[in-house]
């Protein structure tokens, strides 16, 4: 079996960027291949006899769920096998707390472009889009609310906008007026720990601001998949009500669970070097013709780079660079605006395997092709 | 860690049921403990450089997808982490196409009884339960609708009523009348392989009577989790979309996948052999003072015991002969009506290692015990 996965697609005349970058030897971001490896590692140190979770149930899920609780500093914590779930989950319940099918977010927020529109087709809410698609929510944002919501969701940090963040005294400045005008504050924080060594808090004291979290494991933490709502213990109890009706109820989740655990506890002690290696490459990039990276300085282990070339141009200069240099820095490009261009770049295990006289050649290799 | 489950429960005075059958020797149903190694085996054949499904994409996913197809008869298939979504989202595709939200299923369907009303809550859908609890639908049932439906449910085998199923020429009669009528007719083929043998039919030859099929990877399968939902590739096509919406888009469901590939492979061809054990151990039920099978000869894997001896009573009893003869029968009881017990039966792996004088003892014992 083989299979390059979507992003390879119909760019057959000459060595697609997929191809060359599969064939570097040092690759920038990420933690490496999602292959199989990756769940019988997680497997590898666990007990055989150890028995599988049932339907919710089983010292397995129970466990995790406790310590993920206490970590997040809530009454209780839910597994779920994906954040699409528990989000749409964490908002109904909101909604029908206020009797109110109305919440708040960003306009690129998840639930807004990649779920379908599950929101609204499976939970009839409607969505109020706060700021614009090029920058944060703002406090002001919030108090200019036009119409009652239930619930303001906030994504920690704004993935879609280069990993974003705002500073933590206007976070609790969101979080102190909601309480005061009885909104919920749900966290999207599918990154949340990839951004706490630029806050310098601790996962609970950034989670006290919020009434309900969602963390994720398959992000910087690199597990296969899952998440982690949490919440007041009378929240996550109808979380798993809804969980079973959305039918993420599984008889068994451990697959998850367990490589959620052992990738959780490989990197959570990480986010800070990845975040100091994010800052050191957005530099590198800052500094060629043309391409800047948002945010200009990474406030997690994440940034969007943006070039002045349109995708096909940008492509074939970076299959010249992978293959001058054996350096790939990013395995696809998309289109941005007129004639531009911009990629992610999140950092992972990776890229402490890339010896810096490499990463420095690939740069000035870069930066001359883009003149 | 540990953890017996969701059945041990408060009964501490005394050794429990599951603690007696924990400590037999031969347990007579099921495949064996669902524990971590059971996934540990379906990974260890699996090349760990095996590229993950990417959100429904990639070879892993794809090509077991096609050959479910292929086996079934339809024109494609979706990999669902559980039957419980895929079929909520069978129903409202023929629904939406209908414009009209109505179906019928068994009032001891799995969406009635299990779901938390996941198809009424998400869904909208309303219900009308055809036949009784204490049989199955019948052709006169659908002729005798009042109302009209999108699409109507069969279970086969109708689990809750001991595995009971239509005889086959009904079937066909009802998927006739069905497609007469304009009503789309769906499968819960949760245990559908367990039946083939009785209907001595291919799995593609019962699933041509039926619009879209659902089948499950747990139940005589006994893999992690994990369904499969086929139908033409229209159907499938928007049972992606909704899939999405659910949640149940996972970046990877391989861990799922490779380990319903790796069970399905293993057992489907032994699905006439436990359905010979299981009208054999049918048989010594039955040769028992005030016990009874439902149905009295199995027509798959499975069955219920009913016992007319109150839950207490017979666990008693059963803790006793577990004691006496190291044969595990069951692991728990139900009450069922007014002073009686019930308990199911599936026949998997285990059974074949139980010695014949050990389960004929365990009955002798059974039987002197229950006069």
């Amino acid at each position: 079996m083989s299979g390059s996965g979507m992003v390879h697609n119909n760019n057959t005349e000459h060595k697609s960027l997929l191809e060359a970058f599969d064939g570097t030897k040092y690759r920038v971001g990420g933690h490496g291949k999602r292959n199989v490896e990756k769940l019988k590692a997680a497997l590898a140190e666990v007990d055989g006899e150890l028995e599988s979770d049932m339907y919710g149930k089983g010292a397995v899920i129970e466990d995790f769920q406790a310590r993920m609780a206490e970590l997040l500093g809530k009454e209780a914590a839910v597994f779920f096998p994906s954040g699409t779930m528990a989000q749409q989950i964490a908002l109904r319940i909101w909604c029908d707390q206020k009797a109110l099918k109305r919440v708040a977010y960003h306009p690129l927020c998840h639930l807004e472009i990649h779920e379908e529109d599950g929101l609204k087709e499976l939970h009839h809410i409607e969505p109020v889009l706060l700021a614009d698609k090029q920058r944060l929510i703002r406090l002001d944002d919030v108090k200019g609310l036009q119409e009652d919501i239930a619930c303001l969701l906030l994504e920690l940090p704004q993935r879609e906008i280069g990993g974003q963040l705002p500073d933590f005294h206007e976070l609790e400045a969101i979080s102190a007026y909601c309480r005061e005008k009885g909104i919920k504050l749900h966290m999207d924080g599918a990154r949340l720990f990839e951004v706490l060594p630029y806050y310098g808090k601790t996962a609970a004291e950034v989670c006290q601001l919020f009434d309900s979290v969602y963390i994720s494991f398959y992000k910087g933490i690199g597990g296969i998949a899952g998440a982690i709502l949490a919440g007041s213990s009378d929240f996550t109890q109808k979380s798993k009500v809804w969980k079973r009706r959305h039918g993420g109820d599984l008889i068994s989740l451990y697959p998850y669970i367990l490589s959620s655990d052992y990738y959780f506890r490989q990197r959570v002690d990480k986010m800070g070097l990845y975040y100091e290696q994010a800052k050191e490459l957005a530099a590198l990039y800052n500094g060629c013709r043309g391409v800047t990276t948002l945010p200009e300085v990474p406030v997690s282990n994440m940034f969007h780079v943006h070039i002045g070339l349109p995708k096909e141009q940008l492509e074939a200069v970076l299959v010249e660079v992978y293959e001058e240099t054996g350096v790939g820095l990013t395995h696809y490009v998309r289109e941005y605006g007129e004639g531009g261009s911009y990629f992610e770049v999140s950092i992972g295990d990776r890229y402490a395997s890339v010896p810096a006289e490499k990463l420095k050649l690939a740069f000035a290799s870069l930066n001359t092709k883009l003149r």
